[in-house]
């Protein structure tokens, strides 16, 4: 890869920035204190609700729904959960708020240092599935240093369909081969790569929990691996 | 008005954060020395230049043409004033890099130092009629603080077209009475404040140079006024 003419990084968030796990069972094991619910496994209904992602998200891009915002589907899934774990007595205040722990995901522990030192040579774009208001308030929230947030909502096409990455180097009024799409995931990295983008894999090895077997290593090659984003602004020269 | 209610701060770019003008001048006076060119007064040029704005967006907001973004819109203004001015001799390279002028607007002296201290607190968004990448290669060439870029590209419409404002908005996730937009010029206030935005109000007296005699005071009330933005954030308790 040209290093030289790449001009951004786009970032899948879900996994690859943050660690969604760890932070809803933070956040279920808070609403249990708060509200005296003892029978709940939280890890269970965090890799429950996100069990439920792709599914709902397939349900749009199939279009046998119209464009609905992550948020909406999240709430749909929450509701049904609460639901299946026998969660009730709680206001619509309170599932609210609970719906909006995708807004306060924690970042993996490098992630907050190696956006920073990137972010003095490079554009940083999210181009996640996240709708934006979700990844601006975790942004805020963490200190993620984003210079544009794109992505799905602003190409109203959830990934891994390519209008996703290629409105967001349009918007960015770069050529896709100018943007490194980074992710934890070879799925998201290939349809980039199948829409022109440059790509780097940076491996999440407890994305899914401390004995997670599968999916810690590329399915093919990338034009980067790293290890963590230190180590990919290292590679790249930050 | 109710600060607690205010969750974001949307901000017209042209003029209230950037001083378009000088910054124009700057970039054809360089551009004039390297290729020795003498009889253009770059004054002149940035007001001819400016002037053509409006009446391009008009053609857009009419339906006359199509979605254009301001890149393209500035680049057959540029192209029409390269004539007028009698300006020959530029490679595509440099009339393309003259173009791009837009994305190196220099910020007022306050803009940086008031955006810092407005972003501990609030959500600060851009809602231009300028495209996402000049806003976003203005802001990293500026150190422009910004947590979203939005505005009239995301939205497909230009100010004063309600839908910029509207559109900017949802992407927050926010209603419009938790959005408090920023301008120097009163029109751009009164439409947002018709979307339901709260307003504030601060002059850029010499936008248009150091003659100006219109447009510095705020042409009805406003929730706030603030002398720049530095005071803006003092005003706000930040």
């Amino acid at each position: 890869m040209d290093e030289a003419s790449v001009k951004a990084l786009t970032f899948d968030v879900f996994g690859t920035v943050v660690d969604w796990r760890s932070s809803l069972i933070r956040e279920g094991e808070a609403l249990a204190r708060a509200k005296g619910i003892t029978h709940v496994d939280w890890a269970a209904f965090a890799d429950a609700w996100r069990g439920l992602y792709q599914p709902m998200l397939e349900r749009v891009r199939s279009g046998e729904r119209p464009w609905t915002k992550l948020d909406d589907l999240h709430r749909q899934s929450l509701d049904r959960l609460l639901g299946d774990f026998r969660i009730g007595g709680l206001s619509e205040e309170e599932v609210d708020h609970l719906n909006r722990a995708w807004h306060r995901l924690d970042p993996w522990p490098d992630a907050v240092a190696g956006l920073t030192r990137l972010k003095v040579r490079y554009i940083l774009a999210t181009l996640s599935n996240g709708n934006v208001a979700l990844i601006v308030n975790m942004a805020k929230r963490a200190g993620l240093p984003w210079d544009a947030v794109l992505g799905a909502e602003v190409a109203q096409r959830y990934k891994p369909q390519p209008e996703a990455y290629l409105r967001t180097a349009e918007l960015l009024g770069l050529k896709p081969a100018e943007c490194l799409m980074v992710a934890a995931h070879s799925g998201d990295l290939v349809a980039a790569a199948g829409c022109g983008f440059r790509t780097a894999f940076v491996p999440r090895p407890t994305e899914h929990g401390p004995r997670q077997a599968t999916a810690t290593k590329p399915e093919r090659a990338f034009d980067v691996t790293a290890a963590d984003f230190v180590d990919l602004a290292r590679q790249l020269g930050c």
